[in-house]
């Protein structure tokens, strides 16, 4: 490249939007803006009667590129060097699945006064479990009639995903569903405003988004059979045709950005709008993913990816959440796994029971760090918001197992985190069971970068070094990487996901190495995990010996504090 | 009786001891005086090296008798119709068990300067953990060689009690050991001082210490036989010699009051000492325990008590630490069990954890008052310091399940309540399952009588109405019960013990009723909790249902949240 090119990523959150504008040569952000989405709380519409529910205002979405695109570009133009001539794409991760209903011309029905009020016709925020039940009923379906649906899904259908919510929406509010020409996740959403397009026929979508929540696969011709969706209700096999026959791997673009956009931003009108995708895969993208990586996205919840050749033939792996060719980075499978509250986990202890703030936290994790493996004797189940990875199970609880009189919340706090490491652990055990290589673990999120007493336990328990990505903003530099992809070198951007990613991503320096010692007392201590994991989590052929348990984690404890130091 | 008759009950606990002078017509008190033990921590000398070590100096005792008894009268003077001329008996209870060493004077090794600075040689404390091998040594060597031992204490011998102890001192202090004369239980030992016994082969023993806590019975002649000593350690065969041969039910007197401390407390020389006891047992006899009476005495820990009688020629029942004929009053088997931790699980919970005070545990209270059983989806077991009955097994730890990230401080609070109300539970259908009946439930103790929550529960779980009894101090006043039947009707006093409680007891107005619908939600969470109980356990042909407990939880919380008013 003779000149400098630059590219933008836009990354939705559960609460803000963040802009950054980024030099694709090294991957510096030169502008950046977070923008809160003003409706709400916190962005998300609640309703006292259904505490299950969570939406969000599409307004707040076009708002915030407005505002943080425009801004972050502001910021930029103090850069030296920078020019907004030198723009060539924009690239978009959301959340996910979270979809919305939209009119023929692709307008969101929330912004129509005639539905504005009506929290059905708002986007389906990921976290919105009122679709419980359809979920239930569409992993009962598939198991009976098409079990093939949820082979790469992992088996079983949640409640947090697109079709359990449209379902949902044509039950609780039919005429929201009339009214729908079409529906679309916001991941599509975003790159066709972007693009200007006003037919909702021709929004273009991301095989992210249809593969790991919409049941499509090329393997039945995309997205589920008729058939199979008249079983649920004629109406979703009628939305079949309204919705898409095919959707798209990431580096294809989604559109260039209208003139309208353009001019409001003071971009030309060449710049190449990217695939969308889910925050987690381009977070992964910016974590510098490959083959052997496996990527953890550590917030309140994980979210765990790897990418495998398509040509390994991975078969589908029962509990993880999705397989999906192209998911992440074309010509691979992505491999989507998570943990349902691991962040979320210890602000539950820290602030929920013990009633403190950030002050705590960080008083909690300095007397956890003094404390060796076992030392407190407790073990627990991190499925305090169930397990969504091996055991696909919304609706498992939290257990703490252990405890004496002495027991301290420290030690409480410590066992929470060792817990998600365990559940960390059996991710990577489940994946490599199945012939994904896992050699490599790059951590990202606010958690990696900000507690080392977990990034070290971590380490110790799943016995690998825990690399930390370079960015503090994982998804936007991912959606930035794509856009430079997209853009293409002919444009000023690059040839090759692995180049653009060697260019634009990093790994800090600090790392944090498994302890010998600490990582065999952690092995017997995850056999306990493990044995309740199974036994609680309805693991066919558990034999807990639960009558010695707590003998033997005494056992293991004393074992561990007779040989500390 | 012509003229009012007074006793006095000396009530020796953990951290002071109360002396109360009642009137026996109707055990109203007219002088009481508590006394702080002034050595160690609140009267408990550690050792910061041996977390599990509790004794206590002699010296203490002592002094306190001399304050407590001194103070008592001194208000009681103030009464009209007091004379300390009236004053017909004494009665001691105190923790156990709780063995001292003693000279060939029947004077504490600990007051003798030689010893004094050796904790060995002082008392050890009930709650001295430091014999857990010796305990667990006695155990397996009376299983393989006599096991009608354990029988009558329910099939394990425990750390706390007296042969573990000794044979302790035997192996860290062998020169205490050495020292000593004979051994003997605090409870024996405050009516030997009162009486001025000054030969150690004159103490008279109690039953009640010696039946529950030395695996005495006149099955077998007496204490354990010396071949099975031999196996621990000949020097405990041969220490067997200068024990006793013969213990004692209550009603008998201990001695008289010798002429040192009569002119002391200003009192006649022929005051009657009745046979001390444990203040479990005397404070079921202040509860006014009898047959088809359970008598909860619910602080830190509980102790249960029903007496049975003689002729119904109950067996002996596993789980149950004790069945000793006339350990509570003479004619009946006296039948002891107990729970580990009751209101120091709560303290754990509220100090340890949620760092409050009382302040914390009445907001706590009044917050899980609001909560329906079941509501909060969280079963507990209350194992936090070991089970004591029907499981026998120190090393038993705590569980809580069913957490989800809402769970809150109050929720945890009520689900700790409820899990000691289900080992209640357990406690009661094990003596029922055995032959004694069970039909009241009266209730004492600093819990019984504030918590009107945790009141309210045990009625609902138990399913029994639950009494209180109506005196604050029922050890004290049980044991001023036993002086007036020791004293006998010659002396002013009670021909029997069913008169003299009658008399003398008492129970509240306040009762808590079991509520149907709270008793019907409580029975299925008692399941839930059975099923753990017996898997963590260890009970034989335990069958828990685990792969489906977590959601079993759930559909009993939907049903009741779903069925409150």
């Amino acid at each position: 490249m003779s000149q400098a090119s630059y590219t933008i990523g836009i990354d939705y959150g559960t609460n803000s939007v963040r802009a950054v504008v980024v030099d694709i040569a090294d991957g510096r952000v030169v502008g950046t803006r977070v923008f809160g989405y003003p409706s709400g709380d916190q962005g998300v519409l609640l309703d006292p009667k259904q505490p299950h529910l969570a939406r969000q205002n599409p307004a707040d979405y076009i708002e915030g590129l407005r505002v943080s695109v425009g801004d972050a570009l502001t910021a930029a133009d103090a850069e030296p060097g920078f020019s907004r001539e030198r723009v060539i794409g924009i690239g978009v991760d959301t959340t996910g699945s979270t979809p919305l209903p939209v009119d023929a011309q692709a307008r969101p029905l929330a912004v129509d006064p005639r539905w504005q009020d009506n929290l059905a016709a708002h986007a389906w925020l990921w976290k919105d479990h009122t679709s419980a039940a359809e979920a239930i009923a569409i992993t009962e379906t598939a198991r009976a009639h098409a079990p093939e649906l949820l082979a790469p899904i992992g088996g079983t259908y949640s409640s947090e995903w697109w079709w359990s919510k449209i379902w949902r929406c044509l039950k609780v509010a039919p005429d929201v569903f009339d009214a729908a020409a079409s529906w679309v996740e916001l991941a599509d959403f975003v790159p066709a405003v972007l693009a200007g397009v006003d037919d909702s026929t021709k929004i273009v979508r991301c095989i992210c988004a249809a593969g790991h929540k919409a049941m499509y696969s090329e393997a039945w011709g995309g997205l589920p059979p008729k058939a199979f969706l008249s079983r649920l209700d004629p109406k979703l096999a009628a939305l079949r045709d309204r919705l898409y026959d095919k959707a798209w791997a990431p580096g294809r673009p989604a559109g260039q950005l209208s003139a309208d956009w353009a001019r409001a931003f003071g971009l030309r009108e060449s710049v190449a709008i990217a695939m969308g995708g889910f925050d987690a895969h381009y977070g992964a993208v910016g974590s510098g993913i490959q083959p052997g990586t496996l990527v953890k996205i550590i917030g309140t919840s994980t979210c765990d990816c790897a990418i495998a050749p398509v040509a390994d033939k991975i078969a589908d792996i029962p509990g993880i959440c999705g397989i999906v060719n192209g998911s992440i980075v074309p010509g691979f499978f992505g491999i989507e796994a998570g943990q349902s509250a691991v962040g979320d986990l210890l602000k539950w202890w820290v602030e929920g029971i013990c009633q403190g703030g950030d002050a705590l936290h960080a008083e909690l994790s300095a007397e956890a760090a003094t404390l060796a493996p076992a030392q407190s004797g407790l073990v627990a189940l991190d499925w305090n918001n169930g397990n969504r990875t091996v055991l696909v199970d919304t609706r498992l609880t939290g257990l703490i197992l252990g405890q004496t009189l002495h027991t301290t919340r420290a030690e409480v706090y410590r066992a929470l985190i060792e817990a998600t490491a365990y559940g960390a652990r059996a991710i990577i055990e489940r994946m490599r069971e199945y012939g994904v290589a896992i050699d490599r673990v790059v951590c990202c999120g606010g958690i990696a970068e900000k507690n080392g007493l977990f990034m070290q336990i971590y380490a110790d328990v799943i016995g690998q070094p825990m690399l930390i990505a370079g960015s503090p903003q994982t998804p936007a530099l991912g959606s930035a990487v794509s856009a430079a992809v997209t853009a293409g070198v002919a444009n000023g951007g690059y040839a090759t996901w692995d180049e653009a990613q060697r260019r634009m991503t990093s790994l800090k320096e600090q790392r944090f190495a498994p302890r010998p010692a600490a990582k065999k007392t952690y092995d017997d201590l995850y056999g306990i995990y493990r044995e309740l994991h199974d036994a609680f989590g309805g693991v066919q052929d558990a034999s807990p010996d639960l009558a010695s348990l707590m003998k033997r984690l005494l056992a293991i404890k004393e074992r561990a504090v007779h040989e500390a130091p």
